[in-house]
């Protein structure tokens, strides 16, 4: 059986695991999170066009038959690029996560946030317009929110002056619906709904990226359906030393991790 | 004319560069900043050290006569190891740091601020305690610091909250010098005098290591003194694009930069 190969800069891909495992239980998820480089919304497109590439390699050698790229600065910035070299179906989280926010908006006002990589590649705004043109589309950068969150949102003072600030334009547009563009912001959707009011329909990509993944596999004809949930597996590969990672991912998963490969690929 | 070679894990320790060129006028620096794998304080000892001997081999390989280690947690996670595994002279910004500590503190209660992994390891104290015993040393790990400054210090309020909250059991140890135990540091002066009173002392590295550099060449003969100035050179090294680094520098070093080169050394 072969199983799904799924990365992230670290951790917060997780959240798409999470829903990969309940919408596609009978699939093989194997993870990688590359906490040993860490972030990746700080830094340049060529560097983030390298480590993707070298976790896609990494994936094809644990025999994948799908990747999903659950990082959206890695999305924005190199699925365009990677779709192109690799045989492999690859997904990312960019389209799915406008393809939603298009579906439940109702004033036609959608805010993004996400680093300052995705921000920049404005990768949300063209596919949002390519969907519906008349969508008015207001991104923000939100660079202290990661570390804010793999710090364990210890500061709740800090994490609600930092989105006060980071979300005002997108308050002053009337957004009424937000793409948490960045697997970590899932964690922070009680400071951010406190912040924009209760009413912000808030946009995480997992839904929709495990619903595609679904299709994707049927369509082809290699969805796994009905097998003993003894033989599934769940494989978790980091490139730096797991204790944090496991200290943190049932936060984003919802359950303890007991074990977690490090490797060594770069 | 052989180089000194400095690294660090991006771009704070220009700061070591800049004191470097103020002490050491007629030597050659060969700088590089890792700011394709930036922060290294975040990470586990196996990766730090990873990526110590990385960056040493490769400074070793531009044909450099003494290595500086300008970032604190690499310092004090990997610098006893390497000092063992290398023939050339190698120094790290920990035991600078301390020495000056203890010779400016009046009330002997000194505090630490450093990465969580420079915390871990209690570096700092432990020199300190060896230097003198009777030295009380309160340590907080400060991990918004980094990335705080690294986002340019737009955000005044957050980071006087950040302080106000990591600096709190330093006021109640009642400190009267505070290490800046990383690179980064130094940039935040005015907001750590605002919380910690304008009395208190604050110790960066850079000046003790400068002059401890400059000591060890003179007693091996290999100081350079006296040739022109315009003979002498700084190169920078940085592993992701230079564009942040180009943009940061002139905040750390106190002039700009024009020549940055991006090496693929991993």
């Amino acid at each position: 059986v072969k199983a799904i190969g799924v990365f992230d800069s670290g951790i917060g891909g997780l959240t798409v695991v999470k829903e990969l495992a309940r919408q596609l239980p009978y699939e093989d998820i194997v993870y990688l999170g590359d906490t040993a480089r860490v972030p990746y919304g700080t830094k340049s497109e060529s560097t983030i066009v390298r480590f993707t590439l070298e976790n896609i390699l990494f994936l094809l050698r644990q025999d994948v038959k799908f990747i999903v790229i659950a990082c959206n600065t890695a999305s924005s910035i190199a699925l365009e690029l990677v779709k192109k070299y690799f045989q492999i179906p690859i997904i990312g989280v960019i389209k799915p996560g406008a393809k939603q926010a298009v579906r439940v908006t109702r004033n036609k006002r959608v805010g993004v946030i996400g680093t300052a990589a995705t921000i920049r590649t404005a990768a949300y705004e063209s596919q949002i317009r390519r969907l519906d043109p008349s969508i008015k589309v207001t991104s923000c950068a939100c660079p202290l929110f990661v570390p804010l969150v793999e710090e364990g949102q210890r500061n709740q003072k800090i994490i609600f002056d930092a989105a006060s600030q980071y979300l005002k334009p997108l308050k002053k547009a009337r957004v009424d619906t937000l793409i948490l563009g960045c697997t970590h912001y899932p964690l922070l959707k009680p400071v951010i709904k406190k912040v924009m009011g209760r009413d912000i329909i808030l946009v995480d990509s997992a839904l929709q990226v495990a619903s595609e993944v679904r299709a994707a596999l049927a369509a082809e004809g290699i969805l796994n359906v009905k097998r003993p949930l003894k033989n599934v597996k769940r494989i978790f590969n980091v490139t730096d030393e797991p204790r944090t990672f496991l200290a943190l991912a049932e936060r984003f998963l919802g359950y303890t991790v007991n074990k977690v490969k490090k490797v060594d690929y770069v």
